[in-house]
C-alpha cells in the first residue's frame, strides 16, 4: 500500500462557507509530503532543504475536489511518485475519509523542480533521492 | 482590460524555502475573486454568501507556477471568466509581478460549483450571477 | 500530568526569518484546546460547536516566547484550567520541546468568553462544562 | 495621529465559528508592522531582513479582543512605539473598525527583540532604527 499519513480537519482550516478553506487541501498535500519523506524515505524533509541543500518548488498544480470536509474529519492522504524526470518529480496525492475507503475526498497531482536551496539553481534530481524514491516504489511493488 | 487587484506578498507568505508558500497562490486566487465581486460585479462576496445564500466551492484547479515570489514582491492578479455552465463557473486566473507587465508569474484556473450556502444543495448558476458576469464581460468586448 | 498534546512544526508554519510566525504559536494554542475538549473531557470540539450550541471567543491573551522554533521541531503543549467564572473560562498553555523537560518554548493564557454559537449570545458556562471541567482538574490532583 | 493601515477582513481569515480566527489578529499587527516600517519609516522590512540583516522576534505578547469581526469588515490597525529599550522594542496596536472611530476592535502590545537575521545572534536596537522611530515619534508630537 503506498504511504499515508492522518490529516485532521482543524478549527483554523474552516472558512467563512463552513467547509475546508480549498488551499487548505494543497496544505494537506504538502502536510504529506513532509511526512513521507521522514516515513516513506527516512529522511527528515528539514535536513533535505538545510543539509542537503534542495528544495522542491512546484510548478503544476492540478486537483479535484470531490467531497467537502468539515472540522473534524479526518483523512488518509496517500502520496504516490507518478514520474522521475531529469529535474524534475510528479507526484500524486489521494485522500481517504478516515473509516471509509470508496470515499475520495480529494485527488491531485503536482510537478517539483529540483532546485539548490540557497541559491535556487536549477538542478538535476540528485541520485539519493533517485534511489529512495526507486527503493520505495519497488517495495510497494512487492506486497 | 480584465479585472485585477493587487497583491502584496507579506512576511507570513513566506515558507521554510524562503519563497511563497504554494498554498498561499490558491489564497490569492481566492482574494482576487473576492475583490472581483465587490469591484467588477458591485455586489459584496460576503452578501452572496450571507444574503444571497450562495456558495462557490471548488471542484476542480489547475495552476502553473511560473516565477517564484518574495517577502515584497506585489503582483496584479487577473480575473477572468472562462466558462458559464449550468451549475458551474470557470474562473481564470493570471498574476503579473507589478511593473514588469511580460512576467507572468502564476496562472491558473478553478471550476465552482453553485450551491446553497446554509444547506450546500447543488442549484443552478443564479440568474443575477449570470446576468451580472455577462454584462461584466460585454464592458470588457467593448473596450 | 496535566493533558499534553504533540505538534510538529510544519514547512508552511516558518516565516521569511527561517523561524515559526509567532502567530501560529495561537494556533498551537488553539489546537491544543481542540484535543484537550476531545482527549481530555472526552467531548469533540466539533459537537461543541454545532450539537450543543457553544462558542468560546477569546477577549484576552497573553503569552511569552521562550525560545525560537524551527521546521521539524516537536512540541508537547500542556493545557491547564486556570479559572471557571461565571462566563469565562481561562486556559493556560505550556509548551515544552521534545525529549527536553527542562526546555520551555512557550508559554501563554487565555480568557474565553461563552456565547451561543449561532447568535453570539453571552451566556454562562454551561454546566456540563463546569463538570467536566472540575472531573478533569480532580483527576489531576489525585495523581 | 499615529500611522495606521487598513486591513479588510477576507474569507479565509473567519473560522468555524463565523468570526476572525483569532490567531489572524497577531497576523494583523504583523501586517501593520510591515507596513509601518515601509509607510512610517520609509524602509522597507524585506529589506530590513535581508539587507540590513534585522529580525524582530517577538518575545511577548498581550492582546484584548473587544469585538468579533466577519469577513468583509475592515479595519485601521494604528501602530505606536511604546518603549525603545537597549535591545528590544515595544510596539502598541489598536484596530478600529473602519468609519466607526470609537469602536476598538483589538489592542495589544508586543515585545520584539533585536538579532542578526542570520545567525540570530541578540544586538542592541541598531542606530539607524532608534533614529528612525525618534524622527517619527517627533513628527506624531508635532501633529
Amino acid at each position: 500500500m503506498a504511504f499515508r499519513t492522518r490529516i485532521k480537519v482543524c478549527f483554523g482550516d474552516i472558512d467563512n462557507a463552513g467547509i475546508v478553506y480549498y488551499p487548505r487541501f494543497m496544505h494537506y498535500f504538502h502536510l504529506a509530503i513532509e511526512e513521507f519523506f521522514a516515513g516513506g524515505l527516512g529522511i527528515d524533509y528539514a535536513d533535505v532543504l538545510h543539509k542537503r541543500n534542495l528544495a522542491l518548488p512546484t510548478v503544476h498544480l492540478e486537483s479535484d475536489f470531490r467531497r467537502r470536509l468539515k472540522f473534524g474529519d479526518r483523512i488518509d492522504m496517500e502520496v504516490r511518485v507518478i514520474n522521475i524526470g531529469s529535474t524534475s518529480i510528479t507526484w500524486g496525492y489521494r485522500g481517504y475519509l478516515v473509516d471509509d475507503e470508496e470515499d475520495i475526498v480529494v485527488e491531485g497531482h503536482n510537478v517539483t523542480v529540483c532546485v539548490k536551496n540557497d541559491t535556487f539553481e536549477k538542478i538535476d534530481v540528485p541520485e539519493w533521492l533517485i534511489q529512495g524514491l526507486k527503493t520505495y516504489m519497488e517495495t510497494l511493488d512487492k506486497e
